[in-house]
């Protein structure tokens, strides 16, 4: 770490040490996703007031927002311990229904509400927290403790961490692990850590068929026929049977649209679409192939088809367990007297992108009401996971050290 | 037959006994549906003026148009021949895309051109023509022609003939056979006569599921699995296999939708419409059982769906060949040196409705080009259909006079 002021900036009205109160603030910034709403400027000034070297790169792409990022270091040398998470909240919902003000973040018998608490500005929050505490109580410690934040993880994840890590890297920050503060606990603080996660395939499928009069029906060709075939085809079996770290991996059909309102027509034509959570049973490129076969032996000649598989950046990946899992692990076992489970369940998240230069754990306050009316995190799971991460933080450069 | 004026009405610039001359005056009428278009007023004028009596019945029901409908008789004695048919038609479609005027009539190398020209201004127009020259020609002959004909076919056929045929009963008009000029040929004048028709139901079916997100599809229940399911079963096994006048019933989804635009989302809810053209094997009230019975085996427990079946008057029904059959075939054959097939495919007509009242066979001219654009009729067929039209008359009278 670098010589950093050991006291709190002057200019906010609260200790950014305690992860309780930096939660409201961050709460109270309404950062609905693209937004930067005040959370990362919050962010900066603190990280900065702790001696933090801190950017904010903001990233285009046309057709999407820019969008704001935050990059912040601290320490010169390695190992570089990464702290990784998002500021962006999605929209409110029907703000009618909730029974707290959604920027508000009020804390009533021990739950701190509002849009974001668990989703992440808490664990955020927390993470921040304890990195400050670690940072004033060892200002000469070797190592670095590095911050990727940013507020494009609930939109199209375009302008965020694939393009903050991309920039990071071009100015030759290296990174050695990462923990991203997700909210991976379905119930309790011991409940789960994630060393992984599925890779999503999305298609688009469309059977032609030729239209006609439902009493003449020799003379079409109900495509809808030819699609309750396919589908039927690509859920007969099982894709895998889940591997070590993986539950199997799992084909949706979202939608299947024909929009003809005629009940005396045969249309012209069906579509569908589907997604698959897959495992490291596949690559992308794997399971496209697998669809295709499955689809092209169901279709026979008689099925005229195109399967159209967009191309997807979320591929699956995995942190194998070892030292570095084991040291997060210890860190909750040790404040809360269980050890979590090492999981790979669930949706997509930014560690994707970041285990492209780091081995990436990903951890966090409970995730129950994330996304929901009246999100919310318990004020004593905040306390918790600061001292969780203090823990993890303070044995990972212990072990650096020792080794 | 009634006395009767043996000249053309003066008022007409041509003798409505002229099959191709009236063709053209009726197809000039622009009566697309519920259009009255000047074709009843013109067939009123015709009628009167070669002695029939004639009604114009306006028919009502909320939510359709008012529609108008002409009955015409001559003669007052039993038996009573019925030609049935209708003057609306259906919509021009892209009138850019017709070659000749939708509703000019015109005749180039043998064919007349125009909206409706085959379905069944054509039709309706050569059994006038021989109605009109079978009675100038047998003014005291026993027996009475009757004309039932509507401006609500292709509508929604509720102020149409099945209104028409209970005023009619209502009047004591008592009937004893019919025929209905619908264009029954594929290809040439000798094909096809059609002594029955398959019957239509609509069925709606709905699957509930339970949203989620793709990460958890165990906290989810995806619709489109049951739906993709229930579909299948319906079509697994045929509903029967034909009988002998009938073809297999035959079921096509016609529509299947969810609208679900998010890839990552597991819906709520699918819905998919179908109809089913089913034959003598079963009434509706059987047929939706034997679809309860599919759909309930298929769905186990797992499945939650709902079934609504759409009240119907398309029941299936078949005019037993017989001595009225006979002599309609019988005249085709004298005429074109063929004999028909006995068909029941294809879609409904108004047959089904006057089956309750007579025995009805339907034939008329080559259907080709029905609904399309350029709809058209030979000529030659339509001086076929009178001929064959007027031979089917005296052949009628004669052998209830014998009888
Ligand atoms: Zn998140
Ligand atoms: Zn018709």
């Amino acid at each position: 770490m670098s010589a950093a002021p050991t006291s709190p900036t002057p200019v906010l009205p609260f200790d950014p040490a305690d992860p309780v109160a930096l939660t409201q603030a961050l709460v109270r910034c309404p950062s609905v996703t693209p937004e930067e709403g005040g959370a990362l400027a919050l962010l900066a000034a603190v990280l900065s007031a702790e001696g933090y070297d801190v950017h904010r790169p903001v990233f285009s792409e046309p057709g999407t927002p820019d969008v704001e990022n935050l990059y912040a270091r601290i320490g010169s040398t390695a190992p570089v311990f990464v702290i990784a998470g998002h500021t962006d909240v999605v929209p409110v919902g029907d703000e009618a229904a909730w029974t707290r003000e959604p920027f508000g973040g009020a804390i009533e018998n021990g739950t701190l509400y509002g849009r974001g608490a668990c989703d992440m500005k808490g664990g955020l929050a927390a993470m921040v927290a304890a990195a400050i505490r670690y940072g004033r109580d060892n200002p000469d410690a070797p190592g670095s403790i590095a911050f990727l934040v940013t507020g494009d993880e609930e939109g199209p994840s375009v302008n965020g961490t694939v393009k903050l890590l991309a920039w990071a890297h071009e100015r030759g920050e290296r990174f050695d692990h990462c923990i991203l503060g997700e909210p991976t606990n379905p119930a309790t603080m011991s409940d789960m850590i994630k060393i992984g996660r599925r890779g999503s395939l999305t298609g688009k499928l469309t059977v032609q068929g030729t239209q006609g009069h439902v009493g003449y029906p020799h003379l079409a060709d109900n495509p809808i026929r030819g699609m309750v075939r396919l589908l039927a085809a690509l859920d007969a079996t099982p894709l895998d049977g889940g591997t070590q770290h993986f539950d199997p991996s799992n084909l949706e059909v979202t939608t299947l649209d024909v929009g003809n309102p005629a009940t005396n027509v045969i249309p012209a034509q069906a579509k569908a679409a589907f997604n698959i959570r897959f495992n490291d049973t596949w690559t992308p490129e794997t399971l496209a192939a697998e669809l295709e076969r499955r689809l092209h032996e169901a279709a026979g000649n008689q099925v005229r088809y195109t399967l159209e598989v967009q191309p997807t950046n979320a591929v699956a990946f995995l942190t194998e367990p070892g030292p570095f899992v084991a040291i997060v692990a210890d860190a909750i076992e040790a404040e809360t007297g269980k050890r979590p489970a090492l999981s790979t369940t669930g949706g997509t998240s930014d560690a994707r992108f970041i285990k492209n230069y780091c081995p990436v754990v990903e951890y966090g306050v409970v995730g129950k009401t994330m996304h929901q009316i009246d999100e919310s995190v318990a004020v004593a799971d905040l306390v918790a996971l600061e001292r969780i991460t203090h823990r993890l933080i303070t044995s990972y450069f212990a072990a650096h050290r020792q080794a």
